[in-house]
């Protein structure tokens, strides 16, 4: 029997990945942007986001429905405004290149802002607004996906989880980091939920197939992820969609496929928007201002059942100072899929756990 | 006996409110746009945005809390950015100047961005974000406000409700408008529970003074507004303290004053961000497809106990129709707080309410 969790360090699983990748017919450099913005994931803990996609992302090269050879083209670039076609390519290469334009816009600029239509997955958003922040840009980024969230008052799915996600430059204090989907929480709350047998799920997570409020796991895995707050979350999501969709002329709401859908490409639209703050404070005035904002609000005084006030990152970053030198714990069913595509595809498995 | 309520048409109570504004020491464009603004929320519904603000407004310059005779003056402006300071001068007036440059920028460079340090409260965002989408720009507004929510985990206060608001124009659809606190409701819903005796709210409202999520009302009145969905509506509030008050290099969180607050000014800092659609899609192409989607998002089946699916600014819209042909119902006490405020002025009360 395999054990519950097979435990790799970040560079061995990257690796790992990547050489998937190259084998899968990706190339080299979209190979190991792959890898590395996955296992990104993982080593902060967002499992959701790490290489447990790998294997979606092989079936839908396998299937036709992405192009792995495509990285797209710009369409216009006219001011501070960039429109990217993704030509239907890996998101992550697709990502990667609209970061650098927007990143080179905000420097000529002030503020840069690309907007890519047919892309695909990229992994999670926070890599992206990772890779501006690091370029001292405010980094922000948007993106559409597959139609999973009702709007508020019904019952049928029309959005996508459409996250929010922003980095922020920081002096002593870690880069300020906000990475949100949407909806209350991620479906798969509701599924660890019910898997682990609990009948009940918070208010405000869920709604029955009706587009009624429940907090019964069962009416919850039949029913629909509640928006963040309710009507908020929809405007929220729509704000996403607009930013993204509307405005990129690529597929919006339904029309979307989606990384576990066969036969049609995904379609999603992502933004990204850098912005250069010595336009408005010189850098090191701003980072002493992030840093003393962040010194104000964890000051306050902790909630009962709460020991101290995190601002958002914070657990990530935790996790990545821990999983940084004890490795990643992969699953045992994502293990086994790495494994099972390592030997289709004739990919050696590392070392240590072959 | 007064009556519950004086129904007075949107003209007439702009007009008086312009009197007494000028009567209190504010210049006519100054007035003139408090009162615009000001009656625009009550024709939309928000009357917490309305004129009951008026006699706040009217405290704070007698206090000599804010300079009504001050507008402002540009910090720099370098490429799509500029920096305002707003002297602590009327915050409508700072913001008509602030939302001015947005949109020229953005119509010059593709996108503006216009952060205004020293301000004060100018009404409801969706004022300002609505006349950038008039301009045919994509308009987004921040602000932060009094410290009166906790960050998540934590129970004392240390940011606004800081709102985010969007208006974006449509074709054939009205213009969607997004205009929302990042707390769950606002704290006259609170006090609304409170004054009618409901004994219970629902979940996701507030916590108690510990920090603890409650449904009491009583122990929601002595305690604290719930963020947003718990950590990620903090994590919303923290991005628009970035967005603004890091960026501006103001007052930052509970370094701000209130409408409330006498003996120093309010300092709140205010984002103005307009994007110019025609750079990324020809407008009416984008307006055709802000039509689709608009009608992609109502097809959705309504969930049970709803008649149909809006979408964000519909309600305020629908409000708008009546109370443009049936007047602004204005409660007594805001009524009397007028009165009483022209009777000291020696402003003229509207020939029909006289």
């Amino acid at each position: 029997m395999a054990a519950a969790e097979t435990v790799v360090s970040a560079p061995e699983l990257a690796a790992f990945v990547e050489r998937i990748c190259l084998a899968a017919g990706v190339s080299g450099e979209t190979s190991r942007l792959v890898a590395v913005s996955l296992v990104a994931a993982n080593v902060r803990g967002v499992d959701s986001h790490g290489v447990q996609l790998l294997p979606y992302y092989l079936e839908q090269i396998a299937w036709g429905d992405v192009n792995p050879a495509a990285t797209g083209h710009v369409v216009s670039e006219d001011g501070s405004c960039l429109l990217y076609d993704g030509e239907n390519g890996v998101g992550q290469a697709i990502a990667e290149i609209c970061c650098g334009h927007a990143v080179r816009i905000a420097r000529e600029r002030g503020m840069g802002m690309v907007v890519a239509r047919e892309s695909n997955h990229f992994g999670a958003c926070a890599f992206w607004a990772q890779k501006m922040s690091a370029a001292g840009k405010i980094g922000i980024v948007f993106c559409t996906a597959s139609s999973m969230v009702p709007p508020w008052q019904g019952k049928a799915t029309r959005f996508g989880t459409n996250p929010i996600c922003v980095s922020v430059p920081g002096g002593e204090e870690l880069p300020w980091l906000l990475d949100m989907a949407t909806t209350t929480v991620a479906a798969g709350k509701i599924y660890k939920a019910g898997i682990n047998g609990h009948a009940e799920i918070p208010a405000g997570w869920a709604m029955d197939s009706e587009g009624v409020s429940t907090t019964s796991t069962e009416a919850a895995l039949k029913g629909l992820l509640m928006p963040l707050g309710g009507y908020k979350g929809t405007g929220l999501a729509m704000m996403v969609e607009i930013l993204c969709s509307v405005l990129s002329g690529g597929a919006m709401s339904t029309e979307m496929g989606g990384i576990r859908i066969r036969g049609r490409a995904m379609r999603v639209s992502q933004t990204f928007i850098a912005i250069d703050i010595k336009r408005f404070l010189p850098p090191e005035e701003f980072a002493a201002r992030m840093d003393k904002l962040i010194r104000m609000v964890k000051s306050a005084p902790p909630a009962r059942g709460y020991e101290e006030v995190l601002v958002a990152g914070d657990p990530e970053y935790r996790m990545e100072a821990r999983r940084g030198v004890e490795g990643i714990p992969v699953e045992a069913g994502t293990w086994q899929s790495l494994l099972d595509a390592a030997a289709k595809l004739g990919v050696q498995v590392p070392a240590t756990h072959a």
